[in-house]
Protein backbone atom coordinates (compact mmCIF):
# COMPACT_ATOMS: atom_id res chain seq x y z
CA UNK A 1 0.00 0.00 0.00
CA UNK A 2 1.29 3.38 -1.25
CA UNK A 3 0.96 5.80 2.16
CA UNK A 4 2.83 9.28 1.23
CA UNK A 5 1.12 11.41 3.50
CA UNK A 6 3.41 12.58 6.29
CA UNK A 7 0.82 14.50 8.01
CA UNK A 8 -2.50 13.79 9.71
CA UNK A 9 -5.64 15.66 9.15
CA UNK A 10 -8.39 14.26 11.51
CA UNK A 11 -6.77 13.67 14.76
CA UNK A 12 -8.28 12.80 18.22
CA UNK A 13 -6.15 13.45 21.83
CA UNK A 14 -7.17 12.17 24.64
CA UNK A 15 -5.81 13.84 28.34
CA UNK A 16 -4.92 17.16 26.68
CA UNK A 17 -5.52 19.42 29.21
CA UNK A 18 -2.12 19.42 30.31
CA UNK A 19 1.35 17.45 30.19
CA UNK A 20 2.44 15.13 27.00
CA UNK A 21 -1.88 15.59 25.88
CA UNK A 22 -1.45 19.16 25.84
CA UNK A 23 2.18 19.71 24.14
CA UNK A 24 0.94 16.98 21.45
CA UNK A 25 -2.18 19.19 20.35
CA UNK A 26 -0.29 22.68 20.89
CA UNK A 27 2.21 21.22 18.41
CA UNK A 28 -0.02 19.04 15.77
CA UNK A 29 -1.68 22.76 15.50
CA UNK A 30 1.63 24.18 14.74
CA UNK A 31 2.02 21.88 11.64
CA UNK A 32 2.21 23.19 8.16
CA UNK A 33 -0.25 22.43 6.85
CA UNK A 34 -2.51 22.16 9.30
CA UNK A 35 -4.63 19.62 10.59
CA UNK A 36 -8.35 19.87 9.23
CA UNK A 37 -9.64 18.61 12.97
CA UNK A 38 -7.59 18.33 15.99
CA UNK A 39 -10.10 16.79 18.69
CA UNK A 40 -8.57 17.43 22.05
CA UNK A 41 -10.65 15.83 25.52
CA UNK A 42 -10.39 16.42 28.65
CA UNK A 43 -12.70 15.89 31.74
CA UNK A 44 -12.33 19.38 32.40
CA UNK A 45 -10.47 21.79 29.60
CA UNK A 46 -7.39 24.09 31.45
CA UNK A 47 -7.12 27.37 30.92
CA UNK A 48 -4.36 26.58 28.68
CA UNK A 49 -6.32 24.65 26.59
CA UNK A 50 -8.94 27.37 26.04
CA UNK A 51 -6.60 30.29 25.65
CA UNK A 52 -5.57 27.63 22.51
CA UNK A 53 -8.75 27.55 21.31
CA UNK A 54 -8.96 30.62 20.90
CA UNK A 55 -6.59 31.25 18.28
CA UNK A 56 -7.40 28.03 16.75
CA UNK A 57 -10.81 27.32 14.84
CA UNK A 58 -10.26 23.90 14.01
CA UNK A 59 -9.38 22.85 17.14
CA UNK A 60 -12.40 21.05 19.20
CA UNK A 61 -12.21 20.51 23.20
CA UNK A 62 -14.83 17.61 24.21
CA UNK A 63 -15.34 16.32 27.29
CA UNK A 64 -14.28 12.75 27.91
CA UNK A 65 -14.92 10.43 30.68
CA UNK A 66 -12.86 7.45 30.14
CA UNK A 67 -14.41 4.95 32.37
CA UNK A 68 -17.83 6.00 31.57
CA UNK A 69 -19.03 4.23 29.13
CA UNK A 70 -22.02 4.88 28.78
CA UNK A 71 -21.25 8.17 27.65
CA UNK A 72 -18.92 7.05 24.59
CA UNK A 73 -22.15 7.04 22.44
CA UNK A 74 -22.71 10.63 22.77
CA UNK A 75 -19.44 11.29 22.53
CA UNK A 76 -18.34 9.75 19.19
CA UNK A 77 -21.37 11.41 17.74
CA UNK A 78 -19.52 14.74 18.61
CA UNK A 79 -16.40 13.24 17.11
CA UNK A 80 -18.27 11.94 13.95
CA UNK A 81 -20.17 15.12 13.44
CA UNK A 82 -16.58 17.47 13.64
CA UNK A 83 -14.80 14.81 11.21
CA UNK A 84 -17.31 14.20 8.96
CA UNK A 85 -16.44 11.81 5.90
CA UNK A 86 -12.92 12.07 6.28
CA UNK A 87 -13.10 9.77 9.39
CA UNK A 88 -9.93 9.62 11.84
CA UNK A 89 -6.63 9.26 10.84
CA UNK A 90 -5.09 9.42 14.59
CA UNK A 91 -6.41 8.56 17.78
CA UNK A 92 -3.80 9.37 20.60
CA UNK A 93 -4.67 7.28 23.61
CA UNK A 94 -2.56 9.68 25.99
CA UNK A 95 -5.29 10.58 28.97
CA UNK A 96 -3.97 8.24 32.32
CA UNK A 97 -3.41 8.01 35.71
CA UNK A 98 -0.50 6.77 38.21
CA UNK A 99 -1.87 5.15 41.39
CA UNK A 100 0.86 4.45 44.06
CA UNK A 101 1.25 0.88 45.74
CA UNK A 102 4.64 -1.02 46.38
CA UNK A 103 4.61 -4.58 47.83
CA UNK A 104 3.79 -3.51 51.39
CA UNK A 105 0.96 -1.12 50.49
CA UNK A 106 -0.78 -2.34 47.20
CA UNK A 107 -4.54 -2.49 47.33
CA UNK A 108 -6.42 -5.09 44.83
CA UNK A 109 -8.78 -1.79 43.53
CA UNK A 110 -5.66 0.18 43.31
CA UNK A 111 -4.64 -2.44 40.63
CA UNK A 112 -8.14 -2.32 39.05
CA UNK A 113 -8.19 1.27 39.05
CA UNK A 114 -5.37 2.17 36.86
CA UNK A 115 -5.76 -0.86 34.96
CA UNK A 116 -9.15 0.61 33.90
CA UNK A 117 -8.04 3.89 33.04
CA UNK A 118 -4.42 3.37 31.42
CA UNK A 119 -6.00 -0.40 29.64
CA UNK A 120 -9.18 -0.83 29.55
CA UNK A 121 -10.62 2.24 28.71
CA UNK A 122 -7.86 3.11 25.56
CA UNK A 123 -9.45 -0.63 24.29
CA UNK A 124 -12.86 0.67 24.55
CA UNK A 125 -12.46 3.94 22.88
CA UNK A 126 -10.65 2.72 20.33
CA UNK A 127 -13.52 0.22 19.94
CA UNK A 128 -16.02 2.91 20.21
CA UNK A 129 -14.21 5.21 17.64
CA UNK A 130 -13.26 1.92 15.29
CA UNK A 131 -15.62 2.67 12.56
CA UNK A 132 -14.27 6.47 11.87
CA UNK A 133 -10.98 5.16 11.70
CA UNK A 134 -11.82 2.74 9.11
CA UNK A 135 -13.66 5.57 7.21
CA UNK A 136 -10.08 6.90 6.87
CA UNK A 137 -7.92 3.45 6.11
CA UNK A 138 -10.40 2.45 3.48
CA UNK A 139 -9.47 5.54 1.97
CA UNK A 140 -5.77 4.63 1.42
CA UNK A 141 -4.97 7.45 4.40
CA UNK A 142 -2.52 6.15 6.84
CA UNK A 143 -4.45 5.90 9.60
CA UNK A 144 -2.50 4.82 13.47
CA UNK A 145 -3.76 4.13 16.73
CA UNK A 146 -0.65 6.20 19.51
CA UNK A 147 -1.43 4.11 22.74
CA UNK A 148 0.83 6.21 24.81
CA UNK A 149 2.28 3.69 27.11
CA UNK A 150 5.55 3.45 29.45
CA UNK A 151 8.85 1.72 29.68
CA UNK A 152 7.52 0.93 33.25
CA UNK A 153 5.10 -1.13 31.02
CA UNK A 154 8.13 -3.42 30.04
CA UNK A 155 8.44 -6.41 31.77
CA UNK A 156 11.72 -7.55 30.68
CA UNK A 157 13.05 -4.32 31.87
CA UNK A 158 11.65 -4.21 35.47
CA UNK A 159 14.55 -4.71 37.67
CA UNK A 160 13.49 -2.93 40.35
CA UNK A 161 10.31 -3.94 41.04
CA UNK A 162 7.83 -1.78 43.22
CA UNK A 163 10.53 0.26 44.70
CA UNK A 164 10.85 2.67 41.90
CA UNK A 165 7.56 2.13 39.88
CA UNK A 166 4.10 0.95 41.89
CA UNK A 167 2.71 -2.34 40.40
CA UNK A 168 -0.48 -0.75 39.72
CA UNK A 169 1.04 1.74 37.07
CA UNK A 170 3.29 -1.45 35.88
CA UNK A 171 0.17 -3.54 35.50
CA UNK A 172 -1.51 -1.07 33.70
CA UNK A 173 1.20 -0.33 31.12
CA UNK A 174 2.00 -4.50 30.73
CA UNK A 175 -1.62 -4.93 29.57
CA UNK A 176 -1.77 -1.48 27.92
CA UNK A 177 1.18 -3.28 25.78
CA UNK A 178 -0.71 -6.54 25.54
CA UNK A 179 -3.82 -4.96 24.34
CA UNK A 180 -2.04 -2.72 21.64
CA UNK A 181 -0.60 -5.88 20.54
CA UNK A 182 -4.08 -7.73 20.10
CA UNK A 183 -5.56 -5.03 18.66
CA UNK A 184 -2.93 -4.75 16.55
CA UNK A 185 -3.21 -7.90 14.83
CA UNK A 186 -6.91 -7.77 14.64
CA UNK A 187 -6.72 -4.95 12.99
CA UNK A 188 -3.94 -5.84 9.97
CA UNK A 189 -6.27 -6.77 7.62
CA UNK A 190 -7.90 -3.08 7.58
CA UNK A 191 -4.71 -1.40 7.32
CA UNK A 192 -4.43 0.51 10.70
CA UNK A 193 -1.71 0.46 12.33
CA UNK A 194 -1.57 -0.12 16.22
CA UNK A 195 1.18 1.24 17.87
CA UNK A 196 2.13 1.53 21.94
CA UNK A 197 4.85 4.23 22.56
CA UNK A 198 6.86 4.88 25.61
CA UNK A 199 6.63 8.98 25.38
CA UNK A 200 10.11 9.55 27.26
CA UNK A 201 11.24 10.36 31.11
CA UNK A 202 9.16 13.47 30.60
CA UNK A 203 9.10 16.80 32.54
CA UNK A 204 5.65 16.52 33.61
CA UNK A 205 3.38 16.11 36.75
CA UNK A 206 4.16 12.65 36.54
CA UNK A 207 7.81 12.54 35.43
CA UNK A 208 8.48 15.45 37.68
CA UNK A 209 11.24 18.00 37.52
CA UNK A 210 13.94 16.02 37.36
CA UNK A 211 13.26 14.21 33.86
CA UNK A 212 15.41 14.73 31.05
CA UNK A 213 12.95 15.47 28.45
CA UNK A 214 10.83 18.55 27.74
CA UNK A 215 7.20 17.58 27.03
CA UNK A 216 8.09 19.38 23.63
CA UNK A 217 11.24 16.91 22.41
CA UNK A 218 9.03 14.59 23.64
CA UNK A 219 6.11 15.20 20.87
CA UNK A 220 8.33 16.65 18.68
CA UNK A 221 10.09 13.02 18.32
CA UNK A 222 6.98 10.95 18.85
CA UNK A 223 4.85 13.41 15.82
CA UNK A 224 8.08 12.69 13.23
CA UNK A 225 8.36 9.06 14.24
CA UNK A 226 4.56 8.79 13.78
CA UNK A 227 5.18 10.38 10.40
CA UNK A 228 7.36 7.60 9.06
CA UNK A 229 5.84 5.10 10.95
CA UNK A 230 4.18 2.42 8.34
CA UNK A 231 2.13 -1.01 8.78
CA UNK A 232 5.73 -3.29 8.81
CA UNK A 233 5.76 -1.86 12.59
CA UNK A 234 2.16 -2.28 13.68
CA UNK A 235 2.17 -4.20 17.11
CA UNK A 236 5.24 -2.94 18.53
CA UNK A 237 6.41 -1.06 21.34
CA UNK A 238 8.39 2.01 20.64
CA UNK A 239 10.06 5.06 22.43
CA UNK A 240 9.54 8.54 21.07
CA UNK A 241 12.27 8.46 18.48
CA UNK A 242 11.12 5.11 16.89
CA UNK A 243 13.15 2.72 18.50
CA UNK A 244 11.60 -0.97 19.47
CA UNK A 245 11.92 -1.47 23.03
CA UNK A 246 11.15 -5.12 24.81
CA UNK A 247 8.17 -6.33 26.08
CA UNK B 1 23.06 -19.86 48.92
CA UNK B 2 23.07 -23.53 48.87
CA UNK B 3 20.09 -24.99 48.24
CA UNK B 4 20.55 -28.39 48.22
CA UNK B 5 16.83 -29.90 49.33
CA UNK B 6 15.10 -30.80 45.87
CA UNK B 7 11.49 -31.58 47.60
CA UNK B 8 9.30 -29.33 48.72
CA UNK B 9 7.36 -29.79 52.54
CA UNK B 10 4.71 -27.51 52.67
CA UNK B 11 2.75 -26.63 50.02
CA UNK B 12 -0.23 -24.38 48.83
CA UNK B 13 -1.67 -25.07 45.59
CA UNK B 14 -4.89 -22.70 44.73
CA UNK B 15 -7.64 -24.06 41.91
CA UNK B 16 -7.39 -27.45 43.16
CA UNK B 17 -10.46 -29.19 42.61
CA UNK B 18 -9.89 -29.82 38.70
CA UNK B 19 -7.39 -29.24 36.21
CA UNK B 20 -3.72 -28.62 36.38
CA UNK B 21 -4.28 -27.92 40.00
CA UNK B 22 -5.56 -31.14 40.64
CA UNK B 23 -2.73 -33.13 38.85
CA UNK B 24 -0.57 -31.14 40.88
CA UNK B 25 -1.82 -31.98 44.13
CA UNK B 26 -1.91 -35.56 43.82
CA UNK B 27 1.67 -35.72 42.27
CA UNK B 28 2.87 -34.07 44.86
CA UNK B 29 1.19 -36.30 47.61
CA UNK B 30 2.37 -39.19 45.59
CA UNK B 31 6.56 -38.02 45.74
CA UNK B 32 8.86 -39.32 47.74
CA UNK B 33 9.43 -38.58 50.35
CA UNK B 34 6.26 -36.90 50.85
CA UNK B 35 5.45 -33.86 51.98
CA UNK B 36 4.59 -32.75 55.00
CA UNK B 37 1.28 -30.75 54.10
CA UNK B 38 -0.09 -30.03 50.55
CA UNK B 39 -3.38 -27.02 51.24
CA UNK B 40 -5.45 -27.42 48.82
CA UNK B 41 -7.89 -24.67 47.95
CA UNK B 42 -10.64 -24.53 46.29
CA UNK B 43 -14.04 -22.53 46.29
CA UNK B 44 -16.12 -26.19 46.54
CA UNK B 45 -14.22 -29.54 47.06
CA UNK B 46 -14.98 -31.80 43.79
CA UNK B 47 -15.18 -35.48 44.35
CA UNK B 48 -11.86 -36.41 43.49
CA UNK B 49 -10.33 -33.86 45.37
CA UNK B 50 -11.83 -35.66 48.13
CA UNK B 51 -11.63 -38.52 47.52
CA UNK B 52 -7.69 -37.96 47.00
CA UNK B 53 -8.05 -36.58 51.11
CA UNK B 54 -9.59 -40.08 52.29
CA UNK B 55 -6.13 -41.71 51.62
CA UNK B 56 -3.42 -38.68 52.40
CA UNK B 57 -4.05 -37.18 55.66
CA UNK B 58 -1.24 -34.93 54.71
CA UNK B 59 -3.64 -33.37 52.27
CA UNK B 60 -5.64 -30.25 53.94
CA UNK B 61 -8.63 -28.80 51.69
CA UNK B 62 -9.46 -25.18 52.29
CA UNK B 63 -11.83 -23.11 50.65
CA UNK B 64 -10.74 -19.64 49.31
CA UNK B 65 -12.21 -17.16 47.42
CA UNK B 66 -9.66 -15.60 44.90
CA UNK B 67 -11.60 -11.74 45.12
CA UNK B 68 -13.00 -12.08 48.21
CA UNK B 69 -9.75 -10.33 50.16
CA UNK B 70 -12.23 -9.99 53.58
CA UNK B 71 -11.57 -14.12 53.61
CA UNK B 72 -8.00 -13.72 53.24
CA UNK B 73 -7.15 -13.23 57.24
CA UNK B 74 -8.94 -15.89 58.26
CA UNK B 75 -7.50 -17.86 55.43
CA UNK B 76 -4.40 -17.33 56.21
CA UNK B 77 -4.66 -18.31 60.03
CA UNK B 78 -5.66 -22.12 58.75
CA UNK B 79 -2.99 -22.00 56.71
CA UNK B 80 -0.72 -21.15 59.47
CA UNK B 81 -1.95 -23.75 62.13
CA UNK B 82 -1.42 -26.08 59.63
CA UNK B 83 2.09 -25.34 58.65
CA UNK B 84 3.36 -24.40 62.05
CA UNK B 85 6.77 -22.71 62.29
CA UNK B 86 7.67 -24.42 58.84
CA UNK B 87 6.05 -21.55 57.09
CA UNK B 88 5.51 -22.51 53.00
CA UNK B 89 7.85 -23.41 51.00
CA UNK B 90 5.92 -23.36 47.48
CA UNK B 91 2.89 -21.49 47.02
CA UNK B 92 1.82 -22.54 43.51
CA UNK B 93 -1.16 -19.72 42.52
CA UNK B 94 -2.73 -21.79 39.79
CA UNK B 95 -6.75 -20.54 40.34
CA UNK B 96 -7.96 -18.84 37.05
CA UNK B 97 -10.41 -18.42 34.48
CA UNK B 98 -10.48 -17.56 31.17
CA UNK B 99 -13.63 -14.74 30.20
CA UNK B 100 -14.11 -14.43 26.42
CA UNK B 101 -14.55 -11.50 24.42
CA UNK B 102 -12.72 -10.83 20.84
CA UNK B 103 -12.61 -7.13 19.57
CA UNK B 104 -16.50 -7.32 18.50
CA UNK B 105 -17.84 -8.59 21.27
CA UNK B 106 -15.17 -7.54 24.85
CA UNK B 107 -16.64 -5.84 27.51
CA UNK B 108 -14.79 -3.66 30.13
CA UNK B 109 -15.95 -5.16 32.68
CA UNK B 110 -15.17 -8.77 31.45
CA UNK B 111 -11.13 -7.71 31.24
CA UNK B 112 -11.20 -6.62 34.90
CA UNK B 113 -12.36 -9.46 35.88
CA UNK B 114 -10.47 -11.85 34.11
CA UNK B 115 -7.54 -9.36 35.49
CA UNK B 116 -8.79 -9.49 39.02
CA UNK B 117 -8.94 -13.38 39.26
CA UNK B 118 -5.37 -14.37 37.10
CA UNK B 119 -3.65 -11.14 37.76
CA UNK B 120 -5.02 -9.09 41.30
CA UNK B 121 -5.59 -12.19 43.09
CA UNK B 122 -2.72 -14.16 43.16
CA UNK B 123 -0.55 -10.59 44.20
CA UNK B 124 -2.75 -10.66 46.86
CA UNK B 125 -2.55 -14.61 48.31
CA UNK B 126 0.75 -13.63 47.89
CA UNK B 127 1.21 -10.82 50.01
CA UNK B 128 -1.41 -12.69 52.21
CA UNK B 129 1.22 -15.53 52.78
CA UNK B 130 4.40 -13.60 52.79
CA UNK B 131 5.16 -14.08 56.06
CA UNK B 132 4.98 -17.59 56.26
CA UNK B 133 6.60 -17.41 53.04
CA UNK B 134 9.49 -15.80 54.46
CA UNK B 135 9.82 -17.99 57.57
CA UNK B 136 10.20 -20.29 55.43
CA UNK B 137 13.26 -18.59 53.14
CA UNK B 138 15.20 -17.22 56.52
CA UNK B 139 15.53 -20.78 57.43
CA UNK B 140 17.64 -21.32 53.94
CA UNK B 141 14.88 -23.46 52.37
CA UNK B 142 14.17 -23.36 49.21
CA UNK B 143 11.06 -21.32 48.46
CA UNK B 144 9.02 -20.63 45.36
CA UNK B 145 6.08 -18.55 44.15
CA UNK B 146 5.18 -20.32 41.15
CA UNK B 147 2.52 -18.17 39.23
CA UNK B 148 1.05 -20.25 36.67
CA UNK B 149 0.80 -18.12 33.73
CA UNK B 150 0.39 -18.77 29.84
CA UNK B 151 1.76 -18.22 26.70
CA UNK B 152 -1.47 -16.74 25.89
CA UNK B 153 0.14 -13.77 27.85
CA UNK B 154 3.40 -13.61 25.90
CA UNK B 155 2.95 -9.78 23.75
CA UNK B 156 5.60 -10.51 21.80
CA UNK B 157 4.37 -14.03 21.00
CA UNK B 158 1.09 -12.29 20.38
CA UNK B 159 0.39 -12.76 16.61
CA UNK B 160 -2.94 -13.65 16.42
CA UNK B 161 -4.85 -11.27 18.29
CA UNK B 162 -8.28 -11.78 19.85
CA UNK B 163 -9.03 -14.30 17.27
CA UNK B 164 -7.22 -16.69 18.80
CA UNK B 165 -7.07 -16.08 22.76
CA UNK B 166 -9.40 -13.83 24.10
CA UNK B 167 -8.57 -10.24 25.03
CA UNK B 168 -9.24 -10.60 28.48
CA UNK B 169 -7.08 -13.52 29.16
CA UNK B 170 -4.67 -12.70 27.35
CA UNK B 171 -4.38 -8.92 29.31
CA UNK B 172 -4.77 -10.83 32.52
CA UNK B 173 -1.79 -13.49 32.10
CA UNK B 174 0.23 -10.03 30.52
CA UNK B 175 -0.64 -8.60 34.16
CA UNK B 176 0.27 -11.66 35.66
CA UNK B 177 3.39 -11.90 34.35
CA UNK B 178 4.32 -8.15 34.82
CA UNK B 179 2.90 -8.78 39.02
CA UNK B 180 5.70 -11.85 39.19
CA UNK B 181 8.54 -10.14 37.80
CA UNK B 182 7.65 -7.55 39.99
CA UNK B 183 7.03 -9.46 43.13
CA UNK B 184 10.12 -11.37 42.12
CA UNK B 185 12.61 -8.05 42.06
CA UNK B 186 10.98 -6.89 44.84
CA UNK B 187 11.28 -10.64 46.79
CA UNK B 188 15.44 -10.81 45.74
CA UNK B 189 16.79 -9.88 49.14
CA UNK B 190 14.45 -12.02 50.86
CA UNK B 191 15.74 -15.29 48.39
CA UNK B 192 12.08 -16.36 47.24
CA UNK B 193 12.16 -17.12 44.03
CA UNK B 194 9.01 -15.65 41.96
CA UNK B 195 7.87 -17.56 38.38
CA UNK B 196 5.73 -16.92 35.62
CA UNK B 197 4.95 -20.61 34.54
CA UNK B 198 3.47 -21.88 31.37
CA UNK B 199 1.99 -25.15 31.64
CA UNK B 200 2.14 -26.02 28.18
CA UNK B 201 -1.44 -26.34 26.11
CA UNK B 202 -2.79 -28.97 28.33
CA UNK B 203 -5.86 -31.38 27.70
CA UNK B 204 -8.01 -29.78 30.56
CA UNK B 205 -11.76 -27.90 30.23
CA UNK B 206 -9.59 -24.76 29.50
CA UNK B 207 -7.39 -26.83 26.73
CA UNK B 208 -9.78 -28.70 25.32
CA UNK B 209 -9.45 -32.60 24.33
CA UNK B 210 -7.09 -31.84 21.13
CA UNK B 211 -4.30 -30.57 23.11
CA UNK B 212 -0.59 -32.48 23.14
CA UNK B 213 -0.27 -32.31 26.64
CA UNK B 214 -1.79 -34.29 29.37
CA UNK B 215 -1.89 -32.83 32.80
CA UNK B 216 0.65 -35.36 34.40
CA UNK B 217 3.43 -34.82 31.42
CA UNK B 218 2.78 -31.09 32.49
CA UNK B 219 2.86 -31.03 36.42
CA UNK B 220 5.41 -33.93 35.72
CA UNK B 221 7.74 -30.84 33.99
CA UNK B 222 6.92 -28.54 35.68
CA UNK B 223 7.50 -30.38 39.50
CA UNK B 224 11.14 -31.25 38.24
CA UNK B 225 11.35 -28.27 37.28
CA UNK B 226 10.52 -26.52 40.21
CA UNK B 227 12.99 -29.24 41.84
CA UNK B 228 15.57 -27.85 40.31
CA UNK B 229 14.89 -23.70 39.61
CA UNK B 230 17.30 -21.24 41.76
CA UNK B 231 17.39 -17.37 42.50
CA UNK B 232 19.11 -16.68 39.07
CA UNK B 233 15.65 -17.54 37.32
CA UNK B 234 13.33 -15.77 39.71
CA UNK B 235 11.61 -13.21 37.66
CA UNK B 236 11.63 -15.28 34.48
CA UNK B 237 8.76 -16.74 32.46
CA UNK B 238 9.33 -20.11 31.48
CA UNK B 239 7.64 -23.24 30.17
CA UNK B 240 6.70 -26.85 32.14
CA UNK B 241 9.97 -27.78 30.91
CA UNK B 242 12.03 -24.28 32.24
CA UNK B 243 12.81 -23.11 28.82
CA UNK B 244 12.82 -19.30 29.41
CA UNK B 245 9.75 -18.00 27.37
CA UNK B 246 9.90 -14.14 25.77
CA UNK B 247 7.58 -11.29 27.58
Amino acid sequence: MNLKKMTFSNIVVTGANRGIGYEFVAHLLAQTPAPKNVIATTRQPSEELNKLKSTNSNLHILTYDATNYNSYPDFVDQVSKIVGPDGIDLLINNAGIYVSGNLETVKAQDVLRNIEVNAVAPLELTRALLSLLKVSSVKKQKTVVANISSMAGSIGDNTSGSAMISIPYRSSKAALNMITRSLAMDLKETAIIVLAIHPGWVQTDMGGQRAPLTPLASVTGMSEMLAKVNMEQTGSFVNHLGKELPW
